[in-house]
């Protein structure tokens, strides 16, 4: 007994869904053809699985566990309908490999390019977490490798559900979002609206291999400055106590997942060790 | 107490809101620049408007009652704050007066038209209308004026959220879906998926003034052919048993929405009461 059953799915004005009380986490992501993906060179089924993964990615972030999803796609005039299958195939299975079932949904034809808007709900597992939760002395935890994505990571992403369906049964978290505008943007955010500044530890940001293959091919960046810049790693960026971490530490279903990358100050601002700004920017994939 | 609230709303990875046990239907559609409306032509505040009272038809059409909404806009770069400010005006007003709280979403900038993708939650209010619940020898309902929408009821009509609040207590409803396609399409559902067919007693059908202007300025289509063809009047369309029909007529707060167009019948299609066959075709607007 899971709490949640669909008694009726697509077919309807609606999906009927039998949902258990209590706390539940809404959230809604859209993603555009020239902004978050290119249709012609991605291939369709991944970004139909994006368009979900995003919202797996932001129940994660909120300590929920997923549960049901609509999606809205807007496909242009022409559209194949072997093609609008593609995407609703990678849509469904990422949803299925975390448990979130597609109950519904509308497709309209029209004369612009490709949109897929995702709803999921999740069922909060112990408590919300939220951003604004971040005290200072906490450590500053991120749960993978940053900076590269664009060059496919973006795509192919694993959204951190199993993380927090281990973490939110067994540990406190102050505060928690994904990384989806840049660490640097997300973890700001993070800290002012808990009213708090940090201290990172550059050396200790885990930095993808992409990261350093978009460096060598030329980007003009360093790989350092795509793990604090660039967008869509869709890793989490959490804040927990010391004492806390030590204990996930210890847990080898996470261990591996904890990458400890700075500390929460009162001071505002992001400066690294030596006291140096940490400036706040990130990749423009047009998400305001 | 009305068994929910809003633990958390805009401004983090997702909203929380506490939901009490229950069937809760989930209804998503979404409009798009050049299909549904027309920047640049229609009031933005109207364009919000109708993404959101578009899904409050559809929660009236299962027999829900709205509770909570998500919205994605998909704006043009370049696009003004002051108009986004409108959309979410209008699209919060129409949400409001019908008790439907907007917690969450995301707008995304991108080169391409206006989109705005609604995700609705609603309550069932006693047994979900299912549009296949259609039993030879209901009557079949129409809750108001057909046809002529185009002329601006697409942006303006009242989602029957009241009538079926009202009606969902007291009556039983045999099958129930709301006029987007047409009545002729949307009614053809009912009854494919029902296993039926229909006699419609045309001269019954509530033709609006609008489809007679329509027909004034020379549309091509008599004032009957828009109520039949045209689309979006969002009226519900409903079977009923005739007892059951009889004593709703008896109730001044939904008798003056009670329009009797016709039978259910055994035999499949769609006839008038001669015999002769009532085509099943609606307003292009692009949806599927």
């Amino acid at each position: 007994m899971d709490g949640t059953s669909i008694t009726r799915g697509i077919g309807d004005d609606g999906a009927v869904v039998n949902i258990e009380a209590g706390q539940w986490v809404l959230a809604a992501d859209a993603i555009g053809d020239g902004t978050h993906f290119r249709t012609g060179v991605d291939d369709l089924d991944l970004i139909g699985r994006k368009s979900v993964a995003i919202n797996l990615s932001d129940l994660a972030a909120m300590g929920a566990r997923p549960r049901f999803a609509t999606l809205t796609f807007n496909v242009p005039v022409g559209f194949e309908l072997s093609s609008l299958q593609r995407l609703f195939a990678g849509a469904e299975r990422v949803g299925s490999e975390f448990g979130l079932r597609i109950v519904g949904g509308d497709t309209n034809v029209w004369n612009g390019p490709l949109t897929v808007s995702v709803t999921a709900f999740g069922q909060v597992i112990q408590e919300p977490w939220f951003n604004d939760g971040a005290v200072p002395g906490q450590c500053i935890v991120v749960t993978g490798d940053l900076g590269g994505s664009l060059l496919g990571h973006h795509l192919t992403f694993t959204p951190r559900c199993q993380f927090t369906e281990h973490v939110a049964k067994q540990f406190a978290i102050g505060a928690a979002t994904d990384i989806s505008d840049s660490l640097t943007i997300d973890l700001n955010r993070v800290l002012e609206r808990s009213d708090c500044g940090a201290v990172l530890d550059l050396d200790s940001i885990p930095v993808a291999a992409a990261a350093h293959t978009m460096h060598q091919q030329g980007s003009g960046l360093s790989p350092l400055e795509h793990a604090l810049y660039d967008g869509e790693d869709f890793e989490l960026v959490l804040t927990v106590d010391p004492e806390v971490l030590a204990r996930m530490k210890t847990d080898p279903q996470i261990s591996n997942r904890l990458f400890n990358i700075g500390v929460v100050t009162e001071d505002k601002g992001i400066k690294d060790r030596q006291g140096n700004t940490v400036h706040v920017k990130g990749y423009q994939h047009g998400d305001e």
